[in-house]
């Protein structure tokens, strides 16, 4: 049973807010019905829109702002002269504890480094990170850093290492899930500096995580480990790749079964197989990446993403909140820390 | 019509080497009747072998080496230590002018090592890069560096572009083809110094190419531009990500189904339709990366290739001495980087 909570959501982000944001709404209301909303955002287009929607008027409180940060916003331009902007004043609400998490659709370089000045990251933390789990052959795995962080150096590999983690014990419910380095091949010698100082620290530390070693591009989708970890530069083309590759394929597989009439007819009745195909890969069912790492549950929803992909970042969202999700890293992040310190102390 | 030319190759690279080398070169004899063959390595395993294939064997001269370098080797060591390789001994036949290119399945850094000492890089060019061209839904586009050079700066990004340009023209048969920079968003301000740096260099350049900006990783299997430059760690995970992506839609499309038995019935009869749709995704089809910025045609294949992948790796060397790509690259260079010094010349 959940208990009854808030959450806070950025109206104005996102290429087609706020319309799919109400929409996006009205259907997390009803796929969770103990959830309240705080909707921020330019109420003479909000409210127009939440008329429609007698479910979603009845469980949110609207707040106007007329600011909100545009697409091309630089994030330090946005956290200095931001500050009534809808998606300030959305993770604002959880600062101050009105919402037990925000999310939204909008400029994610912005979102990070409001984020991060107003929530503050968890101890042990330099730099939080955004981390999604995807499909693979073998089940489900996560990767991050998504792009919150181009330059990384090897600590922060680790750092992410711990909490993909958590994340993955905890959103994909693993016992415990195994962590790859992302990198160019699987020898010791190979990739950069960072990936190899980074392999070498993961090795030798005493970490109760079961650290595979280096991956390869190609073991993201055999789902070769549970949790991909990599800078935000890599990680951000290598997620992008892996939708831009799912879509080439369902347009080849597409041509290639309208080719013939006899495969035509093979089609119609595969049809509900291929629908199965289509719903099982279907990236609004994976929208809503997790800033993990702060003090506080962010969630990033794709910006081109329609009504159901922001329900689903919603769920995302509600289900973090459902399992006390940033309690638990906290807690986990502490006793990694402790284990590495008593190392350390052991050490000297 | 071709002239009749000669490859070399390492017979001794590659997970199921000297194996699917001979009979890789035996499907190539098939293909190529103007081609006759060095091949370099054990001679013990390599004449049983050709025996078997009286085609192969009639156009092949065998060089015998006991050395061979391995897998795990470092490049740098390779190249010291390596000189009576059969990797080594391939790449020197080009460079003699024995063979007009040369083909090797093996340690990629060995090969990119031993090439560039031995062949040299080509004026203008700091850094050579492996090139190839892959599947979109546009068609076929190149991605380089895919993975000689892990670390790389402005400059060389630049290099790239002007080389994939270079490539694209004469490999893809285009006439201006479009140049994108990998990125994490297409905005001028996203990104590390370096695509940020070269952006604004191919922006800024007089070179006649046709810079399209900034691309993401969405854009590959898109096909949006006509080649994507980036370096070698982004460059190697994308492609290998595209490979893995591939491969579990295609797991998951069988998966699917064979779920009901109305959707067998569908499969079987669209199974021409799949198969053509395997048979354009099959990544033999596109093996064999080229080395880009060398005085000297060197292809490398996947190392776990069969003989059909690896036949097809020197199909793609036939094609490009057929072609006279190197003699092209160097013109197009020349041209390149006289417009270029005369753009410096006319600024100063």
């Amino acid at each position: 049973m959940s208990n009854r909570f808030t959450l806070s959501l950025d109206a104005m982000g996102g290429d087609h807010a706020p319309r799919m944001v109400i929409e996006g709404l009205e259907i997390a209301a009803q796929r969770f019905p103990d959830i309240d909303f705080l909707l921020f955002g330019d109420e003479k287009k909000l409210r127009p829109l939440l008329e429609k929607y007698a479910r979603a008027k009845s469980r949110t409180q609207v707040f106007h702002t007329d600011e909100a940060v545009q697409n091309e916003d630089k994030a330090a331009a946005a956290l200095r002269g931001g500050r009534n902007t809808s998606m300030r004043l959305a993770i604002n609400a959880v600062a101050d504890g009105r919402a037990a998490g925000v999310i939204s659709a909008g400029n994610t370089g912005a979102l990070m480094a409001m984020a991060k000045f107003v929530l503050k990251t968890l101890p042990g933390i330099d730099r939080p990170a955004i981390a999604t789990y995807f499909p693979t052959r073998r089940g489900e795995s996560v990767m991050l850093d998504l792009g919150a962080n181009v330059d990384c150096d090897a600590n922060n590999l680790v750092q992410f290492a711990v909490m993909g983690e958590v994340f993955a014990r905890n959103v994909l419910n693993l016992k415990q899930p195994s962590i790859g380095l992302l990198n160019v091949g699987v020898e010791g010698y190979k990739g950069n500096e960072a990936v190899r100082q980074a392999s070498a620290i993961l090795q030798e530390s005493r970490l109760p995580i079961k650290f595979h070693g280096f991956v390869e591009g190609d073991d993201i989708g055999a789902g070769t480990v549970d949790v991909v970890v990599t800078d935000g530069f890599t990680g951000n083309i290598a997620l992008k790749t892996t939708e831009g590759t799912a879509k080439m394929v369902g347009y080849f597989l597409k041509e290639s079964l309208k080719s013939t009439f006899i495969s035509r007819i093979g089609a119609l009745l595969a049809r509900p197989a291929l629908n199965d195909l289509r719903s099982r890969m279907d990236p609004r069912r994976y929208n809503g990446a997790m800033f993990v790492g702060l003090n506080g549950i962010c969630v990033k929803s794709h910006g081109s993403t329609d009504e159901e992909g922001f329900a689903n970042a919603i769920g995302v969202a509600a289900n973090l909140v459902n399992g006390k999700f940033n309690e638990r890293i906290k807690e986990d992040l502490e006793h990694l820390i402790s284990s590495e310190s008593s190392k350390e102390a052991a050490a000297s």
